[in-house]
């Protein structure tokens, strides 16, 4: 892709999730999205099929962005609590760098609900994070540092207690300190699941 | 009220949540809820004065029907671990039945971070909750059924579990048995914070 054609799409990208975020998906259209970013709609259709596309593509991004982020933290870790608590750490991060764009993460949930399509694409990823954390918490059994807990519910456990922190900070953005109440209450789970070695 | 008048408002507020269900709160309007209640606009107006008002009074329902039955399971419970399993139990049979009005949950939350006036009807049973499950926590000290944990930090987890349940279910309906997940899940977590008596 050409320099300028790079330009322009990452301008669309941008745009769009703010546009997302302060407005809802529903109500931000192509047509908008040009205006505000400057972009022809030639130009929006030579980058993107759809809205829908770009929304997907925002999601591939943060979910990349994730991604590499996890494995970073926790391969330095020196087991499988303490690789948790890394990641948790990096979650209160992100969970504050991205308040603004929070609602349309619940934005995504919904349009998955109710958009086979977009469901297609929010599956994957979601029992990509639900194979992997019952993956490190398999090995945490193995290695002594977990309890022989089922791996598949300390993974759903680990994933709601994730989603449910998110939903409640876009409810009481102010007046909490988030990464902290983050950390308080995964430490809380582990600690119930932790192997002796690590009591 | 009279008797007719309660009907139109009962009629009013179930096609409302079906509607909202189906098709998000943005996308259903006044004359569509009059449409398919088969109900004048003249006497939608004179049960709602708006269809914020319809949306906020299906959530006190909802909350109210929900506060009751919590009530009652703890009620009968024995102590603080099973007064929280028995609301669990009562948890997965919710989420179950209200399966279909699920995403309407979700719009709720979106439409209180967006919406301030939504969002001062949300916080206060929001923060019920979080003040209630403190207190149930705080007791469970006391009684010594639960290890002496913060009770704020103990209810913001239990309620982050509650509400990432609610989000995986709705993008799983099937294939997993969430009334089972979420007994597992909140057990998990149970089993890591109570006292020696319950060990």
């Amino acid at each position: 892709m050409q320099k300028r054609s790079l330009e322009t799409r990452s301008r669309i990208l941008s745009t769009s999730l703010d546009l997302f975020s302060a407005l809802g998906y529903e109500k931000t259209g192509v047509s908008l999205i040009c205006e505000r970013s400057s972009v022809s709609k030639g130009s929006f259709y030579h980058q993107f099929p759809s809205k829908h596309a770009v929304f997907t593509t925002l999601l591939a991004q943060w979910l990349g962005d994730l991604d590499r982020q996890f494995d970073l933290d926790f391969s330095s870790a020196s087991d499988v609590p303490s690789g948790i608590l890394a990641m948790t750490g990096e979650f209160g991060r992100i969970m504050m760098v991205s308040r603004p764009y929070l609602p349309l993460f619940l934005e995504f949930w919904l349009q998955s609900i109710r958009n086979p399509e977009i469901w297609q694409q929010t599956i994957a990823p979601y029992q990509n994070y639900v194979d992997r954390f019952a993956k490190i918490f398999r090995q945490g059994v193995a290695e002594g540092s977990i309890q022989p807990v089922d791996p598949d519910d300390a993974s759903l456990a680990l994933i709601a207690l994730a989603l449910g922190l998110l939903l409640q900070n876009m409810m009481i953005p102010e007046g909490r300190d988030w990464p902290s109440v983050s950390e308080n209450v995964i430490s809380l789970y582990l600690n119930g699941i932790k192997g002796v070695s690590n009591a």
